[in-house]
């Protein structure tokens, strides 16, 4: 049976998580459920598809993600799944979806299934749950929900490229105060051609100019940029963190969304160098 | 097999919970366990009770709810099986019980096994896990307990009812700061007999006269009124949250334990309104 | 099959908890995982180790706990595999097997896995948890790693005896407050030679000349030490904890690494307070 997978804002001290699992597992006793994080600021959808964009490829093919932010009724944002990359993801799209993938889903459906209940405020547990389980059960989705054209866009800062430069954006802090950008290692490469680099922080006041391939190439208490496993740029101090000398975030006063800028250094201009 | 589900106040950062875990499992590899929290207040046995009458009914009949909040020995507070609406609840009873049901439990059982350590300090391991474990294998409670005729009764605020008044309380503040309180859709229903009414908070100052079925029937930022799925009304902000705007516990100023006061209008008095 | 625990400074706000879990249902969809800890200090391996030490007996021999703390490349800390009474862990060992274990572990072997990504930023979810999966599945260590003669021993603080004495440390400060200390139940016995004795808390303001069986021995708000369930000699306070009156550490201004002093008083003297 297919795992699924929860990424909320409901926080793990209330009991809104423990009722989504009864009710998954009073349909599907053996059932595989993983906690993604419960964690999301309120309301924050851009948050939610960062967790789940950062790791849903880790899981088999066939998982079933369901997102359980802002998945209040509203017209705006109806109840849907989409298909992407082998994996069905479940949400209320404001937009959510266009913040996961990288392209178009492989197919997009609005869920029809009547909300088991007559009370309304909570349909991540009276409805989404019930196509999850169809889901997991091994059942397609056509016979829950109706296939639509497309999802809804929202926007989201993307890397500005120029023909030296990439702009780029702090879009996650994470507990060890790394900073992560949306800078990734395809990007880097093809802009960068070989061509020697400089990433500066804070208009030029810190300034790296190697990509490491692990956190531990430079001392304790420095800075390293390094890809991670995802292929996200990312800006660190090594071994650093908020209570074991501060990490990046806050040893260079850099916070979500302020710039990362990456001047790459033509070669023509190098070899004038030495004439 | 049974679902075992816990309730405790060992927060996450430590091993206790764990602990438990592993001692289920080494029974039973084959249990299923789910978190309902680790987060209640210390000793706090009303905030659990909340929590567990607010999601256990989403769980499949059957299920074992394991509930290590200040379950230390005690003469006062006997380690307990009660069996409700199906399920089984296993605590040191010193009135969870009575906070988490609205009735009667269907048996009560005082619980004989004997530790199965020689430390005494953590009766939830040592004890109430073996007991949970012979009731998630099927056994009855007889062979481990013996029957008594009742719970403790631990006493709670209840809403005040007058004839055109329901003055209720607000019994607990979510992650969003929404304002859960313990006036029932029932009661309200009951009360109300078709007749406009008036929520006011902090004496008046604040009011909502309509009860919605969804956050998004009020603009965001707007307060709202609603039952949440197991029937307690709540006042919530659309999209508000601490660090969003504000919840409604943050803008209205109220706190768990203050008074909600709904004022039902008398049909004679608006029938006057045209004289 | 075995059990896998997780020990790490991740949090859970973040996916990475969630994507080593993708990665082992992938490989192992029936596995079992339990959570010790996420919350361990950034990069404190005897954080990590002393949560262990307080629980891994608790589960099955042959379970698994993968320890994703400071867990980074690095010549210093080889990623291992050790046996110890029965259990696996899996560790880059910085020194973190030494503060877990008593006593020469059985058996230690170098993981010579390759890393399944050219991204070299996440060992855990790259080597270690194919590591951890084949020691599940029930595979020998010999098929992944070479057996070397022994583990990197850290440093750690430890009691100091003395005829009449044992200055011990606060080793941990739990969530409510309690003061854990590294002096063991065997110690305190094999020292104490059935004499009185005196706890003295900063330098003698505070005293307790008893250790209970349990918290309620004591009445609530009064100092209590007893052993807890792993044999730690642990000073409470009965129903104290943050916000509930105050815990130990808050009351006494007692935090890790403080010293604890018992003073044993010899019979000698106790038989002359009678000439």
């Amino acid at each position: 049976m297919a795992i699924l997978t929860l990424t909320t804002d409901y926080g793990t001290a209330d009991h809104h998580v423990a009722s989504v699992k009864g009710a998954v597992y009073k349909q599907l006793p053996d059932a595989r459920i993983v906690d993604i994080s419960h964690s999301v600021s309120p309301f924050d959808i851009a948050e939610a598809a960062f967790q789940l964009r950062q790791c849903y490829a880790h899981f088999a093919k066939g998982t079933v993600h369901l997102i359980g932010v802002n998945a209040q009724f509203s017209e705006n944002a109806p109840h849907r799944i989409a298909e992407y990359d082998g994996h069905f993801f479940i949400a209320a799209d404001a937009g959510v979806f266009s913040l996961i993938f990288d392209r178009e889903p492989d197919a997009v459906f609005d869920i029809n299934l009547p909300s088991d209940s007559d009370i309304l405020t909570f349909p991540v547990l009276h409805i989404l749950v019930n196509a999850a389980c169809h889901l997991m059960r091994g059942g397609t989705p056509e016979v829950i929900s109706k296939h639509v054209d497309s999802i809804h866009v929202a926007q989201r800062l993307r890397p500005l490229l120029e023909e030296d430069a990439i702009r780029g954006h702090v879009i996650y802090v994470d507990r060890f105060g790394n900073l992560v950008t949306d800078i990734m290692n395809t990007l880097f490469k093809e802009v960068r051609k070989e061509r020697d680099f400089t990433i500066q922080l804070r208009t030029g006041k810190t300034r790296i100019s190697k990509i490491s391939t692990h956190y531990n190439e430079v001392a304790e208490g420095e800075r390293v940029a390094l890809f991670n496993t995802n292929g996200n740029l990312e800006i660190a101090i090594n071994k650093g963190a908020p209570g074991n000398g501060g990490g990046a975030s806050q040893l260079f006063g850099l916070r979500k969304g302020d710039l990362i800028l990456i001047i790459f250094h033509g070669r023509t201009h190098r070899q004038n160098d030495f004439s």
